[in-house]
Formats: C-alpha cells, structure tokens, sequence
C-alpha cells in the first residue's frame, strides 16, 4: 500500500485519463487508495476529476470521517469505505459515469449478463472466456448508508463476489489491489458494456 | 468577477476543451465571461473557438455593443447579454454545438425531460436525481432580438428558471457563476442528452 | 495565396487534425494548398496523413504533373487540379474519409439534402440557416480523368457550385480560400453528416 | 528487419496509438516485431499496452519460446509466431480489440464480406475498390495451438491469404512487411468494420 504523496499522484493520473475515455462528465464520479496506514486517500466532494490537483485528495477513516478537520467528504465515500473494510485485498476504488453504464443500468433490472467475452479474464478466477458472469445493478439511492447495506447484503448472498457493480442511472464501482488493476477492470467492463449496448441495436 | 486578462484566458481554454470534446465544430459557439466593471467579454464573430487567442476575445456592454470601435461581436452576442442582464449570478455562459443537441432538438417539441439522472444535480436546487426537469427548446431565428424576446416570455412564466436551453438545430445555451460552474453544467446537460439519444435508439 | 514553406506547414497540421478526427485512416485523404507560383502543393501518394513531414508534400501543375522528376502523385491529385482550375478563388483541398461520408454516401443516391442547419452558413452565400442544399454524390472511380470529367458536367449545369462533393465508399472533397476556410467547411459538412446517420437511426 | 531497440520503439508507440484509438483496453493486444536475427519482439503477457515500457518488450524464438529465462511470453505468442513462420514477408505483427471486431465477429459466421472500399487498396493485389474479399472469423479457443491448427488448414485452403483474421468476441490480428503497413492495414480494417457496424443499424 502507498503513501499519501503516491497515491495522490495515482489518483490524479488515472482522474486525467477517465476525463480523456468520458468517464467522469461534470462533477461525476470519485477515486480513492487504500494507504499504508490502512486510512483511505479520495478525491474531494465536487470538482472535475479531470483537472485534479493534491488538495482535490483528501485523507479519510474506514468509518469514512475526514482525519482532517473541515474536510467535506463527498456522500459517496462511504461506497468506497464499504469495499475497503469487506475486501482487505481492495487497494483502489473507481466510481466512473459512463453513457453505456448509465444507459443500460436505467434499462435492465437487478444484474447485467456478461458472456464469452475475452476481457472477463480481467476478473479474478475467470482464466477463460468461456464464461459468464452477473454484473450487480443497484438502484440509486441518495442515502448512501442504507444502500451500502443493500449491497452488503448482496455480497453476503454470493459465493465468489464480483470486484465491481452499478448504480442504476448513476455509475459504476470497480476495485483492484492497486490503481493498475482497478483501471484495467474498468476498462474491461466498460468495454463489455459498450459492446453490449451495440448488440442490443443491431437488428 | 474577473478582469480581462484572467476571463481571456479562461475563454481560451474553455475553447480548447469543447473542440477536443467535438463541441464547436467549424465557426460554431462562443463563449462569454463578465468582468468586474460589469460588461462582458467574449469571443469575436467567426472564427474556431479551439484555436483562440486573446484577439480572438472582444469587450462589448450588457446591450450587446461593442466597447472598441471595429470590434465586430457575433449577431450571438444578444443572448449572451440577455443572459447577463435577466441574471445577476451568471458569470459565465457557452454556447455549444454537438450531435446530440441537434438531433434532439430538430426531433423535439418545445422542451426536452431529463428525469432521474444523478446528474441533475449539476442544476441549482435540485439535491436529488429522483427529479425532473424541463429544458426548455427555442426555434431558431436568425433575428437575434426577436428570438431573445421569446426566451424572455418563456423565462417570465417560470418559477425556477434552470441555467441552460436549446436553440432547434443550432446548439445550446448553459451558464453558471463561473467559468468551471458553466463547464460543469454544459458537461452534464451533454451526458444526459446523448443518453436521451441513445435510449431512443434501443429497441 | 502562400509559399511553400507555409503551405507545407499548413498541410502537416492539417493532417494532425484530420487524422485525431477520424478522418484519414490508414492511407486515405490528400490535402493541397494552391501556391504563391500557381502551382500545387499537395501530399504524396501512400503515406499515412497524421505523420506528415515535409518530405511528404510535393509540388504539381496545375494539370497534375509533377515539378521534381521522380515524385509520384497520388492519382488524386487530378481531383485537387480539377478544383482549382475551375475555381480561381480556391486556395485549399481536403480530402477526407469518415465513416459517415462512407455510409451515407453507399446508401444514397446522387445527391445528399442538406436542411435547417445552421452550419450551412459555413458555405458561401447562404447567409442564414433556413436553407437547403444538395451536395452532389458521385460514383467512385479509379479512373480519375473520367472521374474528373463527371464532376465537371454537373458543375457545368449549376447556377452556384458547392464548394465540396462526395465520392460513393470513398470519401469527401472539400475546398475554400485558404486552409482555415478549407477545415471549417470540412467540419461543418462532417457534422451535419454525423448528424444525418444519427437521424436516420432514430426510430 | 529490425534490431530490438529499434522494433522496441515502434511496439512501444503502435500501444500508444491503439490506446488512443481504444482498441487495446485493460490487457487486451499484443503487438510484434520480426528481428534482424529471425527471432520475435513482442509484448510481454499482461500490462496495459498504452504504457509500455522497455521491459514490457521480450524476445521469443519462431517456436514462441522465450529467449531469456523467465520472461513470460502470453499465450497468444503462438498466433504471432504462427504468422511469422507462415509469412517470411511479414515483419509486425498487430492484435488489436475493438467494439466493432467483437460485435459483428460474435454476431457473424466464419467470415466477414468487405466489398467497395476505397481502403480495401490497403490490401495487397487489390488495386481496385471494385473487388471483395472475406476476411475470416474464427471461434476464439483458449488452447492456442488448437486455434492456429484451425488457422493454418484454412489458409492452407486459399490461393491467396489475405493479411488479417477475427478471433470471436476476442479481436483482430493483421500483419504487415513492416509496422507501418501493419499499422496502416488494421486502420483500413477497423475503419470498413465499423462502417458495417453502421450500415447494419441503418433502416
């Protein structure tokens, strides 16, 4: 795990690039580590995560309170700190904004099927792409802690839990050990779901 | 509110992002800031708003006129200020011209719903994406007063005027505090319409 | 009109530009500006038109043949000849090659309608948007000097030519005073393309 | 043929350019080059390929076994190596993984008709946009020396080998006698794909 100065760099690069794919539009979306000491570095509440600097990161606990006194955490952190305290090996966490995402979230109901794609290697224990896999799909809710029970309660019911999950007409969350991973699987499942929405147009 | 040097350099910039972004194709847009003594400064008639420079940026007074003799504004300049005059907090306002807005706006009827999007939040007022809001749609008219004046009714019939609105076939009007507010909510008015775009062409 | 230092320079950017649009895949397109002399300068045959260095500019007559022994025109050039022999006032040529250009230009007939845009005030003396225009569509054809020939007979039987036409599968051509006149047309033409298949596609 | 540092230059900036055109995203692609020895540069198993590095860049014999202990060559490494064993004229060799390569090779049978491109020129012997050509599709196998079994016996059943395949929901490999043409040959495919993508959407 890195400390605060690397991460900060790790989220402000990867905010830099999800601005270039179109991933974070307005004030959407929010990028945290987990640092050394086992608190949390995230991007600040509001601000466009294309034009990052150092103080748009701040330091928060796992409970999700700010380490430093007149620090507004956005209402999503507590997202991010329900995957750190349930997956010890999450090292980073993407919430990103996409049209597919928002899209086909608002259209399909609790899961997105995603099947025999190459890129579903990207998930960890599918070495093959002869497989399938449901894709959680929550609905939004503005109270962030009563719907990271609604998704806690989800894992709780699976065996092998997927490293990622949508809001319906809101985002996607993705997490990986480290910013490298988790940027790959987002590029994995956004990739699988712009395909998807393409398939669904072809007569 | 800012001087000239700083709002020109803002233009600028605002300029380069909504060419990468495919925006302001050809001679298409402008872009406004108001200045501290209360006039405005904005981009020259004609012209590529992604290669701007500082001659590209002219000062005109809030009836549209320009403050040196031979600047010559864009016939556009006239909604700009009417944005200006109707609204003390506006400090900045764009003028795209994307895919998306033209299509919906030629397809449409006077306003387009945008409803449940976690981007509406990007308006003023509206904590919450379980909302829905009007934007509103404006034939085109090339008899900018005359065009204005409607804008005007449709503003006096409102309770809560939102930031932004469609010109049919020709682009859209957002404005915000600042620079960075106006960006932000161009940004999230184009996401949610090339959803809008997309949802339509679903089976 | 330039010499061709400057012309070089302009046709290189212009390249870049084209090729981060989309526009010159692979080795497709050419680009020209009429020189100081009344020659040519234009790009040469192959060669990919986002990595232009000036030895991939050559000059030509104005019938097409090249000034230096041993440089080879790309059997295009006869077009680019074509256009300013015709039209004295035309300083630049782009030769470009979207996706909506190739598909649009496949399914339809002769001609493409073009309406209520307001980039239409991009072409010459259509001072306002409430116009209409065809941009003639011509069959492709290897033979370049019967190509040339087609072109000229409808022209010929034209009160205002337009300055640009497409070629069926292939591409566009597109023309104005000088490169920046030349580019806007290009992306205003490209636009109302984009947004052509995009109706098209609505149900 | 190139030495290493020269063909690692090109793989390094060819990720570069895939990425900016979306085509390798997460893990996805590998790129090749011929070496001056007869030996393979290729892109180590894994990474991101729009940031290579040096050491992302390892040498594997004709067999696709690594030349120095204890580089990992991916799995597809045969398919490269297949290519060049196959071809003594091709030089690079590019794996590439786009939206419309995984549609339409999921959605088609075991080939794609291209027909009256201007870039099927990009093709070797066809001098003409009036010409076809099937590119094939194959089933996309996690056993890869099963897979190029299956690709030789169909080349083995051709007169002429076209320079390029579709691996089923997988991806795109396309050779050239240099990186260049490689480059310029899966820029024509992907741009035809594409347009089939469109004209199957159109009514």
């Amino acid at each position: 795990m890195p400390e605060l100065a690397e991460a900060t760099a790790a989220i402000i690069a990867a905010g830099q690039r999800l601005d270039r794919l179109g991933w974070v539009p307005a004030t959407a979306g929010n990028i945290s580590v987990r640092l050394r000491d086992g608190t949390v570095a995230i991007t600040r509440s509001g601000g466009h995560k294309g034009f990052l600097d150092a103080d748009g990161v701040i330091r928060v606990g796992l409970d999700g309170g700010p380490l430093r006194e007149g620090d507004r955490p956005s209402a999503e952190t507590g997202l991010h700190c329900g995957i750190y305290r349930r997956f010890p090996e999450a090292g980073a966490v993407l919430h990103g904004h996409s049209v597919p995402v928002t899209v086909l979230s608002r259209r399909l109901g609790g899961s997105i099927r995603l099947e025999s794609y190459e890129l579903l290697k990207a998930f960890p224990g599918l070495a093959t792409h002869a497989a399938a896999v449901e894709l959680p799909i929550f609905d939004n809710d503005q109270d962030i802690p009563r719907l990271q029970a609604v998704v806690e309660a989800r894992w709780a019911g699976e065996d092998a839990v997927l490293p990622g999950y949508l809001l319906r007409g809101h985002g996607i969350y993705v997490w990986g050990a480290d910013m490298p991973q988790a940027l790959m699987r987002l590029e994995a499942v956004e990739f699988m779901l712009r395909c998807e929405l393409e398939v669904r147009r072809l007569p």
